[in-house]
């Protein structure tokens, strides 16, 4: 029963250790999946060792289901993304996970049903396997050293799957309570700045001057602080100055 | 030193178990990072655990550096990246882990030295060792069940990170040898499989033909065949007709 942009199920195909299929479970929680199908589980099901390794994705693992065979695994699904680290002797389309994510989200807007397949520890799917899958997912990185253990490999996938979904802004700045300085109020402790730098002889030549007047400009410009940090600012001035009533009051 | 688009180097302040330093290794290997700092490791250093989940990293593992405070492990980086689960009550400058690589190229490719910090298990980093960080980076994931761990977090930003540099086809259809077939070669198959179907009475009306025709057409084009593949089809045909010569060799 698919509904609108339903995340894809995750299909293992026999897995071996049942603390992979608790971190699998694990990822895909992160991740926002929840619909998990094993493939005749190595060490039969449920397996206590996945449940140890779920750490907060329990139902994942109480609501997974298990088959026989991937035919009867995929019996409902309309489309299959198997992530493979080769490249088989077939004629596949292959995608990046980033491709593959935004394709997975672009069938299931239309109301179709998807699958990503992983296959075995070590040993991976069988090309036999392989065949039923509309498009193989690799992984680019590092070919010295790609392999993925399971759970990685899920965790990749479903990653991309939700930054295809999600819009947080990719760079944002975060201010806590405080609104930027307006430039009014950023102008008026530069000013005070450079009373208090004039006062103090910093400025040992005339002509230098308003070449370092715009350089500190520029600098707490590009800090850009807060109306709460232009008061700090204020205040750090007139500590340093000593001009501040200093507290007499003995502890 | 510098080289151009230097990897980041990966600082764990205060890991805890050997387990996750050896599995961010691997990560790392993955990744094509090579530079691990460790500040302070609880359990020691060297720790056998780390090298017992390492599988293909230990290269990474033997010559990461430890340091005993925050200060020291960043010393002669420019740049820093800190990934953290929770916002801060600090005004900081929050990247996706996308974005964020993308500035972490960009950075090391005009020379800069760049770090990206990860805070200890379960706690996280502490909010006075955040303040050094350039950037903080958020991974948007399930806000449900957001929480990743160690090597995870690692993984996903040096995953992003190799991205960032990656230049794989998003899709790509992988044929083995054999060539797409020509349009010659495909509708050649189109036309004795039409001719066979004439013969064999499949179309029940001549007003049905052209349309069935026109969509048999379309569906051997959304295959698209490679050459091998019309020839196999063609064998098919024969077969399927039984004019083709049969073996009678007794086994």
């Amino acid at each position: 029963m698919p509904t609108e942009a339903a995340p894809p199920a995750v299909i293992l195909v026999r897995p071996q250790m049942g603390e992979n299929i608790g971190a699998v479970a694990r990822a895909m929680m992160n991740c926002g999946l929840s619909n998990l199908r094993l493939v005749a589980p190595r060490d039969g099901w449920p397996n206590r060792l996945a449940w140890r390794l779920a750490s907060g994705a329990e139902q994942v693992l109480d609501e997974a289901q298990v088959f026989d065979s991937l035919a009867d695994a995929v019996a409902d699904l309309q489309r299959i993304f198997a992530t493979t680290a080769r490249n088989r002797d077939m004629a596949k389309w292959i995608a990046t996970p980033r491709r593959a994510a935004v394709e997975l989200r672009r069938l299931a807007a239309g109301g179709e049903t998807t699958g990503l397949l992983f296959g075995p520890e070590r040993t991976g799917i069988e090309s036999d396997e392989l065949a039923i899958a509309d498009v193989l997912v690799s992984v680019p990185l590092n070919p010295a050293h790609a392999s993925l253990n399971l759970a990685q490999a899920v965790l990749i996938l479903g990653y991309e799957w939700w930054q295809a979904g999600d819009e947080t802004e990719d760079l944002r700045l975060h201010r806590g309570g405080s609104p930027p300085a307006t430039k009014e109020e950023l102008n008026g402790f530069l000013d005070r700045l450079e009373l208090a730098l004039d006062e103090e002889g910093f400025f040992r030549t005339p002509e230098q001057k308003p070449h370092m007047l715009r350089n500190l400009k520029a600098l707490f410009t590009r800090a850009d602080p807060s109306e709460q940090e232009v008061r700090t600012l204020h205040g750090l001035l007139a500590a340093l100055r000593g001009t501040r009533m200093r507290r007499s009051t003995p502890e």
